[in-house]
């Protein structure tokens, strides 16, 4: 069948609208009509050629939601007319990464989505005849995406696409990594650095999770009064602090934080977000993702006095799991979406979206089909 | 009181045995007659003048055991005849790090501890009138100490001293690291970085809590056969591993270690634990202290794949609580010391401690007073 598609012809070039050819569901595979997705910094990674592992042609995108129209042989869980959204990462329920039950990391079809390809090894996009490569196994940028059956999580019909969209990716990893990853409890004390997209979502973890002070950090001090409005309770701009940061925020936090959140990507904040931790039992969560090649370091002093470095991918969710969970949550009012996505298009303009994230006024946009 | 004790002078001079006097417990402190004490790797850093921290003149020495025979005012959970293991981690049960109950790194006395003093802030030792400085809160190369209360651990009488002076450090940091830090579970697949008197002590841990896989590494083929004795399953000599020795790891392990340890303090080692631990939940903890300025690096890759970096400082044990049960394993057979303590010497040796420490021909010595 013809989709529209915006295809990523090669690394640095902006997307190209195009009708592309898009082939059946095969075993274990769903058709999905998708409604509307965001445009993640993930995406524009790949689309500027900073990827390592960017492939190319390639239709990008991994934050979609829609309908599933057709079911491949072997599909039991999913029919014509659910709701669902692409997941980057799968849960097939039955590797040992899932049955650990210490990981969200289902490694089922990890080989093949990492080469762009469905798990067959082959691609269901063609242009005139050229393969087009998948992407993160989701590919949402397109009217229509081919999906393995264990990457979908079926949610409810009233839920709106052009909204919990954004819980296939940017939602649920920064409140999966309050949740799931450091678990943040009543009372604690937390440190977000970045008050982006990723950020705003820890902030709202962590007020779901009761924490006491929830501190922002960012050199950008437009983003406080929507941090404000989503939990934050104190702002911490690096520019107006006199001296180090690292000391200012454990005095802050009288001792240092319980958890700290990284989600920028950036590895010297990564080392501030560790040391800032409390002495004795801080944790700190890299969400962010470096550029390639960047490392992390810090004096090993810094953990055998108790803190903790550890990161979270997709906020350590399970999506067929707690993704429906966390459609539920934004249907039942206790978290904020509407507020994070400032922007919306048609497919037409998803060169415009990359703009606005280059230039910091959108904290989302969501392309709708 | 006249006391038999070796005085670090300075930096990277041997001990020289002389008598010093001692005052006797004030407020909350309690004098102890040391009859044993290990010689510890942090005892040589210090001497050396490795340790940029390091004070002199001192008495070092923190591995010790004894039997109470004063006690100061206000001291009441102690009395005169019990038998004490000095803590250089106390517990003193009231500060914020002892009532979070989540870590054992009481701070009560930290800020005079660190300064070769008392909680008073004044010395109990002086040699021809001059101060000589307290070394971690014990200083057991003396055959009289003067200790606070928070920092002695109650044990049974039975205890050989020759022995469990060992628990005072080497013992608790290693079997804690496994039962405290990382918490191993029945099955779990362990990897040990050098196979010393910490690894060996990491081994019967991981023993202890039903390891599967207790990997020992080491470049030293000579610790293989008493390691075995202790547990380890595998021994892996890196000189002998063809091409990189954490794919090696990776590979045996079928994925990576559930939890990996660095006993050694070299940074290099403790990037090799980090990435030989599987991805999704491999934790790995740093026991070794490493050099001043020396730093650990990774890719943050690494943790966003869901490996933890920690560390652990005296096996995370609560010094009062825990190393009286550990004295009691030892008692009743459930782990083995003797093996590991391989030259007893008197005081006035002490020196040539240090000597088999630096050869390698020790594990363990101790003097006896």
């Amino acid at each position: 069948m013809d989709v529209r598609a915006a295809v990523a012809h090669k690394a640095g070039a902006p997307l190209t609208i195009e009708t592309v050819q898009l082939e059946g569901p095969r075993y274990g595979e769903v058709l999905v009509e998708i409604k509307a997705t965001g445009l993640c910094h993930t995406d524009e990674f790949t689309r500027s050629g900073d990827d390592p592992e960017g492939l190319f042609p390639a239709i990008l995108g991994h934050e979609g939601a829609g309908i599933v129209v057709d079911v491949g042989p072997g599909v039991t869980t999913l029919k014509k007319g659910d709701h669902v959204i692409p997941l980057y990462t799968p849960e097939c329920r039955q590797c040992k990464f899932c049955l650990s039950q210490k990981t969200n990391l289902c490694q089922a079809i990890r080989a093949t989505q990492g080469q762009g390809l469905m798990p067959d090894g082959s691609s269901r996009f063609t242009l005139n005849g050229e393969k087009v490569f998948h992407y993160m196994g989701t590919s949402t940028f397109a009217n229509y995406t081919v999906v393995p059956e264990i990457a979908l999580a079926k949610i409810r019909e009233d839920a709106p696409f052009d909204k919990v969209c954004y819980i296939g990716c940017g939602v649920t990893t920064g409140i999966g990594a309050v949740i799931n990853t450091a678990k943040v409890k009543p009372g604690d004390n937390v440190v977000v650095f970045g008050l982006g997209g990723i950020g705003l979502n820890v902030i709202q973890g962590a007020r779901l999770a009761g924490a006491n002070m929830i501190i922002g950090v960012d050199i950008n001090p437009a983003r406080r009064e929507l941090a404000e409005k989503f939990g934050m309770t104190h702002f911490v701009n690096p520019k107006e602090v006199e001296g180090d940061l690292v000391p200012y925020l454990v005095h802050l936090t009288d001792g240092g934080a319980d958890y700290s959140f990284e989600c920028i990507g950036n590895v010297d904040v990564m080392r501030q977000a560790l040391e800032c931790c409390h002495k004795g039992w801080g944790e700190s969560i890299i969400i962010g993702v470096a550029g390639a090649g960047k490392e992390i370091s810090t004096r090993p002093f810094q953990l055998v006095t108790g803190r903790v470095w550890k990161g979270s991918a997709f906020g350590g969710a399970r999506g067929r799991t707690d993704v429906p969970k966390i459609v539920d949550w934004y249907m039942e009012g206790k978290i904020n979406i509407d507020d994070l996505i400032t922007h919306v298009m048609p497919l037409e303009d998803i060169n415009k979206g990359f703009d606005l994230m280059h230039s910091g006024e959108s904290i989302r946009s969501v392309v709708v089909f």
